[in-house]
């Protein structure tokens, strides 16, 4: 059966669980959520996912949501992405890190400067948010010297979390050329067969 | 062996591991991290966590680091804690969810107001992440409303993780009395055999 994610193309978490979808081979199409109308905190939605988010998995009679748990049942399902079973904490670790430290900010710095318009952009909450991507940016770039991936030897779900919300071109305080490590681990992603661009992978909210 | 985790008092994350370890009744010690005096940063203390972070959980030859893994670890070693099987993907969805939308911010709140001295504090982007965290707080109220636990009937990783800052006194924009629904949660927590308040469970870096 197919599955449905409910996603759009500007969220760096409906990002991970659909390029994992994608890239573990599954069958799934995405469902358009028209965010920035107010999509996301509709009734309707909410039945969906209180919390009011993207994304959100539909398997049959399974629903899911946050980016993480989606992820992990995509290891589960398929045997993919998960690294080996020694590799199962430290792969965890990762994406509690983003989730914690990088994208949480990152996302948010992201939509305060290009999804607000800008009488309305919190100056200081901005500057002092792209002050502690800095400190997250320069653990990631120093992980990643010497290692071609963030755990093991291969492409996990801990990649696909943390290189989110770096693949997107709208300026919030991230640049590759800053990061060297990081650069080329983006570009290794990049080159993994079957990746795609979030844009290519989901409906923007906003016009292209 | 008698498992050790580094942490100090003042540490929401630490709390969350160290109360998971007290209430799975793991054999543990804390090992005190000066934290404010830069004990986290220091050559010997980032090999231990090039994150430069507590809590870091030492049980003979493994080593872990993020809460989120700690407990997962503690819930695979000892079978608690971890809610039924069926569970396991929504016990993860709200460590996932405390770690992105609530603790995240609550953690660096309680920080700015509590341990920066008052001409440092930045008032604009506390005031922003206090906004954010009311959001966060309503939706754990909601989900609350009607229910023990966070999942199923019992107390699992997912309560220790959402609960670990919201048993601190200092104040951060979080009132008990505002959100009847936590509230009630937090009585059902402390008066679990065995809780504990993070300073009787570890050492503080700051003067009690």
């Amino acid at each position: 059966m197919t599955m449905q994610l409910y996603c759009f193309g500007e969220s760096g978490n409906a990002y991970k669980a659909a390029l994992t979808l994608e890239l573990a081979g599954v069958d799934w199409q995405p469902v358009f959520v028209d965010f920035f109308k107010g999509a996301a905190r509709s009734d309707a939605f909410k039945t969906l996912n209180p919390m009011g988010e993207v994304p959100v998995l539909i398997d049959g009679d399974v629903k899911l949501t946050q980016s993480g748990v989606i992820q992990q049942y995509i290891v589960d399902k398929t045997g993919r992405l998960g690294g080996t079973e020694d590799d199962k904490y430290e792969v965890l670790r990762w994406v509690l890190w983003d989730n914690h430290k990088m994208s949480s900010q990152a996302g948010v710095a992201r939509f305060l400067l290009n999804f607000l318009p800008q009488e309305k952009r919190p100056q200081e909450a901005i500057a002092f948010l792209q002050g502690r991507l800095k400190a997250a940016y320069a653990v990631l770039n120093d992980h990643l010297d010497g290692r071609d991936w963030i755990v093991g030897d291969a492409l996990t779900v801990a990649d696909i979390s943390c290189c989110s919300y770096l693949f997107y071109d709208e300026p919030f305080g991230f640049d590759r050329k800053d990061w060297p490590h990081i650069d080329a681990w983006l570009a290794r992603i990049s080159e993994t067969p079957g990746w795609k661009h979030p844009y290519d992978l989901m409906q923007r909210a906003l016009g292209a």
